[in-house]
């Protein structure tokens, strides 16, 4: 159940027809997740955003690809992005994520929420030594 | 300003001089910053907390130091902790975090709050090829 | 699957009627949805919370009915709050919404979405300029 | 710096001296803090938003006046609102919470933020045996 | 659906067996619910996590247990963590949480929520007189 | 205080001094507030970012400018972005909002707040007249 209706034939569109060809040029595969599918509705909003998570995601940057899902994955979860959670865990899956990584993926995070929730609760002010200013 | 005034004279309890003393040992540094002082009005609370997160961040896993500290950087921007922020972008630094890398870090952020908001605007339905138990 | 079993008959409950008659009479509509079904355990509750939304909501006022549901729409997406993004996005197209409209709409809290976490994540200080007392 | 500069002499307005009347008189105290002098700008928000926080902070209900402050922190912690997580210890604090109490509220906090972030990133299903419609 | 396959035969690992035997003895039930099993993955996360779990939650503190799931469900809420509200409720209803006092939690939970975001959208500045170092 | 210190001289750099002069020419002011200025450590992360911007909020689109930056403002509260906030306030005062569709805002905003809530703590489910893809 979703709040827009993906259109019935997306690639009837051409500009829509190039961003999924590209989609499954990049990634090696004929499968077209559901967020692209829902975005087909404004070409040009489906081509900035799969611009983006081209250029930053399936790309080779200073940080591998691995380290980029995992990141995204982070964020994904503390914003409560079940669709992302999902989409994105499969494709750090797919870049080797081993069993154990994962596991300490979740306790990291676990972690993180912790630390953060009690600083929020404890209102900590900042150490003058993390202000990157005065470096 | 905080909620809760640190105590004065922290190491005057033994239990806090240890967990003091293990943060000095295990960062090779005098430095204890502010969560651990504001965390001192509990020892046990204390000594879990720094339990935590020397288990998982100061000691080897499967996942490199700093592969860590993104995890943790990332998901304290989307749950809005300045504090924990600014603390864990100085450890990254502390750990090799180059300049490139934390601009990726800061667009890989941005691009997932991005498909997080869009995703949950569009109430997009979660694709049956992600769910881990099929598999 | 809710956390709380609504009334089975909650129109026996001569202040939940009126309130859900005051619904149907100020939409136009019989279709009371399941908002004010799963309050009706509470009818001062129920007549507290539908009195605010028809107020703000219902009632015309300095800002037009149609941007009233995008601010809505906008927070309910921020608060990851699924049944709150599909109530307001079909009041939304009930008051006009163009699938033109949608899109941009789609578009600016993406946008949004991605310079909060910009800004939380380098914490930009406040410009004074923005400083509302200052003025 | 707030986004709108507050009143210079708010209770020239007498819907609002009586609204900070109606709060020295409840707390019997001078003190008005910066919330409701921030909403004196609109007389009827300042209004409501006081009597709601009147009838269920300040007025006896089946929760202990302390327990509501208790769940009123713990919101605030989630939502990263420094200011009420400062304005409602305060309030905590004066009517009773004791240094105890105080670290357990900080250690359940933090356990709840760590298992909230730990089933959205493993997308625990839910228990049928929790659904309120079944039983 | 979740992002990782609980394993099938949770207690043929003897640390799982042992952590799901504590649960049903401290909880007086057979049932043990899916978050249990999700962690089973990991022993060391799964001990931990009960551990935390058992020591706040399950064992007798200054806070009485029904004050403790109410802050728990409060964090869970603003969390946007369906699962942790369901159980948590849930748990709430075993420990003796009435009717009345649910519709109270609620209507807490909703106010809070209110002024947190009054008071972000006014970014109003904290009073000098919550500064518990100032004590 | 930072994460991460803006560059001292950022028209040095030709792209950067390029934003700026489109930043000054489109808002017809020479005032750069800081996000531009923290941005300008990754010209091609500014210019992506400011082309965004731009596109959006400061070329007309279906929705009036004001509209868009009350989305803007609603987005930025609920994600607890200080900076934000303040930024999008003083240019929806730019763009014309008055004091009174200020209140509006707030009250609009402070209710969607409420009742998200309100519905993820009762776990309501959607309802099925709200499905687009039924229509």
């Amino acid at each position: 159940m979703s709040t827009r209706k993906p259109p019935a034939d997306p690639e009837a569109d051409p500009r829509v027809q190039a961003v999924f060809d590209d989609i499954r040029a990049t990634r090696k595969t004929d499968f077209i997740n559901n967020l692209w599918r829902a975005l087909a509705f404004d070409a040009a909003l489906l081509e900035r955003t799969w611009g983006e998570v081209k250029a930053l995601m399936a790309t080779p940057t200073t940080l591998d690809p691995l380290t980029k899902e995992l990141i995204y994955i982070a964020v994904s979860v503390a914003n409560a992005c079940s669709y992302c959670v999902h989409s994105h865990t499969a494709a750090a899956r797919a870049k080797g994520l081993t069993d154990a990584q994962h596991g300490e993926l979740m306790a990291i995070i676990a972690l993180a929420a912790k630390t953060n929730h009690l600083v929020t609760a404890l209102q900590v002010p900042v150490d003058p030594a993390f202000d990157a200013g005065a470096a």
